[in-house]
Parts: structure tokens; C-alpha cells; sequence
């Protein structure tokens, strides 16, 4: 694995674990008991709900860190900030070095498609690979606090043992992973992916309040532009675990050949 | 241009502007001065600072949209959400109807390399280039309140005007632009670019507030990992106005390809 730098005492690989869900959602739990005994876990995760925060982080107010007893046997601490915010803080001020893998969620919602971009859950994932942290972002593709993560707990477990043993030379190894809405015996199988072109039709739902003035929700419908069989929504209405390679460079090198001699001056 | 639509009274083309530092910051009343001769303009931005918020939404509270009387001759509203948010309710409940282009800035402060993942004035420049209206975010390399935005007024103007002459196919077009912080004299010109791989190498500063309880500051020093003479940051190094095209597709395909058989089950 690439940048491995196993705990010192135990030769365990260190594993830090967040979310954007906050320290106390179910998908998290579920997460650290999937992975307990493949290394050291740590978790720092948000105090509360960051959902949509997107790589948002904190630089107008400072940031707390508290420890707290929230998993049997794990060392972990809540922060006031965002998820990013909490992987910057935990290499910082917890580990005192890179863990060698950064897992995220597992996310109450699905994150594939353009969603990557607005979730919390993988703008930690992608924060801790700009910093050589080989990550994974999970999510279930259920809203629900009671979702039911069996399946999840297994494909969770299949793909960090792989990566953990995975020799390649990128080290910024960063994937989002999602899991579809259905009892592990429909589940096909993993699907590397591209990510699809499919976002929310959004709609804002205009209220009034008690003193008559507007304001809004933002609401939407889900639409999948994209008829490619390729991409990680088709991988998941067709029941496979869907993992799509994820890059921190937003550089668009196609337009860039087309601009270089048309924009100037 | 991709995806023009004239305004249906003037002909002229329909420009939104938004920025993150908040609508009451200097920079977007200069973008708003550079570019109001060439379309019909409408400023929707945050009524706060709204800085490091990539690409965070509002979706556990409702927002609030006030029209304000900010600009000479030019329909403004304030939002009490985040850049995002800003051109996601303008589309929606002030324009109904996508604009020609979408104008974010002038930032205070650099957003080039990795910080375009950080920056809330690229982030909704991201989310227009989405919804296939094409976008420019525009950043000058001066923190200050008080910078002077005359070379940039020009640069602006340079840019938008020949992308609105433009004759590309990609409706999705997204420039990143950065202005250096010198004088216009000693601006050697336009360069289109790749995003660097240089960051802030982040360590949080820690406090304790009257109570003895520790706190923490994000603080960081800003290092270039990246040799090339093709990113933003040699480009500014060197007194260029850095123009980098940017994708909302973080499909890593190199690492798609790479993983295909190595991740399985």
C-alpha cells in the first residue's frame, strides 16, 4: 500500500475513521465494527450532522476536540468542524502522522454521481488523499437511521482488506464506494466505475413564515443524464457495489487544449 | 456561446454574478464595475462572508433571499446561504431561466492549485458549469480589504468578453482565473494552465480560552510540490493572469484503468 507507516507498538496498519453523518450516526458504528481488527482505529468525527458540507472547513472560528467513549475499545474524539476539518485535525493533533488509510461514513444516503461533489463524507476521503492518505468513502443508499448496513459491513470489509494489500504506485488512492439498498444475496458483485452524469432537478419550496416573510427549501428530483453502462448509478440500479477512482486535480486538460490559443491577451 | 439565451427585452446576454467573500466586499463590486456594459447583470451573493466553504448546500435549514439596493442600476439580492446557494435559488426563483454566464468573485485572496477545492467563489462557479451554464471564477492574489483591483477590472473584462464570443462545444465550460498582485504594467499577459499540486502544509494552533479549555486555529504555511512551467502557480510566479479550465468529473480514469481487475468480489 502506497505511504504505509504501520503503528509503531502493534505493526498494525492505523486506520482513521470519520464521517459526515456526526460521531453518534449508526453508519459510522457500523463502519468501525466492519474494520476493527484489520489495524489501530481511531476515529474523529463531527459533534453533529454535516451532511452537504461538501470540502468545506473552518476558518473564521477555532475548533474544539473532545474525547469521547463511543465505541468499545476504540480511541475517539468529536470535533465542532467539518469532516474535513476533522482529518486535517486528527493528522495534526491526534496521530502526530499519516495514518496509513483514512475511511469515511458509512454515509446514511447515496454519494455517486455528481453528489460526490456536495458530500461531506467524501470531501474527507479526497481531503486525506491530497495528503498521501490512501481513503475510502462508503455510503448506503438509504436515508434511513435504521437502515439496515449487513451488506454494507461486508462489502466495507472486502474492499478495505483489498486495498490494504493493493501494490500500486498512485499515492493518492482515493474511492468513493457506494452500496445498494438491498439484502447482501441480490448484491452482484463490486463494479469499478466511472462517475455518472445524474444530479438533483432543483426546485425550491417557497413558505412563508409566521411573520409572512418568504423563505425557501431546497428540494429536487434525481435524474440520471448519463446512458453510458459504465457508471456507477447504472452499477447500482443493476444491485453491484459501485467504486469509482476519484482525483483531487479539477484541471479539465481537454478544454485546456482547446483554450490555449483562444483565450489570450 | 454554449447555451445562449439573450435576455428576451435587450437581446444582451444575461450575466449573474456571485462571489463568497459576501456582497458588501470590494471584489464584487469591481467584477460588477468591469463587466456592466456587456449584458444585463444580477448580483445574487452571500450576506456574509462565506470563505472555505467549497461546496457546502443548505439542506438542514431553509434560506432566506433579500433584494437589496447595493449596486447602481443593477437588480441585487443578498442570500443567507452559501455561494452554492446563491446560483442554485438565482436560477431558480429570481432569473427562471438559466443565465448566458455566471461571473464568482473578484475573491480576495488566491484560489489557485489545490485551493479551488476550498473556495467557495469556485465552488459556484463549479455548480453553474453542472448545470451547463458556462462559468468564471476570478481571484486576486491580495488578502487585503483595500487591494487594488485595476489590473484585475481589466483582465475580467479581457476574459468575459472573449468567452462570450467563444464557439466551443462543451456546455460545461469552467475557467478558473487568478490575477497576480502587481501592477498592470507589469502583467506579461494571459496563461491557460493546470491546476498545481502545491497546498498548505496545515498545523492548528493551539490555544486554551479563559475557562482553560484548548481551542484550535487552522494555520498553515503554503508549499509548491510542482516543478512544471504549465500550472497556475508558476504562471503567477512569473506575472501571468493564470486561466485554468476546470471539470466537475473527479472520475480518476488512470486509476479506474489500473484498478479494474484489482478490486473485485
Amino acid at each position: 500500500m502506497p505511504g504505509a507507516k504501520k503503528d509503531k507498538k502493534t505493526k498494525q496498519p492505523v486506520i482513521l475513521i470519520t464521517n459526515d453523518d456526526g460521531i453518534t450516526a449508526p453508519g459510522i458504528k457500523n463502519l468501525v465494527e466492519a474494520v476493527k481488527d484489520l489495524g489501530k482505529i481511531i476515529v474523529v468525527a463531527p459533534d453533529k450532522p454535516q451532511s452537504g458540507m461538501g470540502h468545506a472547513i473552518t476558518i473564521g472560528y477555532p475548533l474544539r476536540l473532545h474525547k469521547v467513549h463511543q465505541f468499545e475499545g476504540v480511541d475517539s474524539w468529536q470535533c465542532s468542524g467539518t469532516p474535513v476539518d476533522c482529518v486535517k485535525l486528527a493528522v495534526d493533533k491526534i496521530l502526530h502522522q499519516k495514518p496509513d488509510i483514512c475511511l469515511s461514513g458509512i454515509n446514511h444516503g447515496a454519494n455517486h454521481s455528481i453528489n460526490v461533489i456536495y458530500s461531506g463524507t467524501m470531501s474527507a476521503a479526497i481531503e486525506a488523499s491530497i495528503e498521501k492518505i490512501p481513503s475510502i468513502g462508503f455510503s448506503l443508499l438509504d436515508y434511513s437511521m435504521e437502515a439496515d448496513f449487513s451488506a454494507s459491513q461486508l462489502y466495507v470489509r472486502k474492499i478495505v482488506e483489498q486495498v490494504l494489500k493493493l501494490k500500486i504506485k498512485n499515492p493518492h488512492l482515493c474511492l468513493n464506494v457506494n452500496i445498494p439498498k438491498v439484502s447482501k444475496e441480490l448484491i452482484k458483485g463490486i463494479k469499478v466505475c466511472r462517475q455518472a452524469y445524474a444530479k438533483y432537478e432543483e426546485e425550491f419550496d417557497e413558505r412563508k413564515d409566521p411573520a409572512g416573510r418568504k423563505y425557501y427549501w431546497l428540494t429536487g428530483e434525481f435524474k440520471n443524464f448519463d446512458k453510458g453502462k459504465d457508471t456507477d448509478v447504472w452499477a447500482l440500479a443493476n444491485n453491484y457495489v459501485s467504486v469509482v477512482p476519484i482525483q483531487y486535480d479539477l484541471t479539465d486538460y481537454e478544454l485546456k487544449k482547446q483554450l490555449e490559443n483562444k483565450i489570450k491577451g
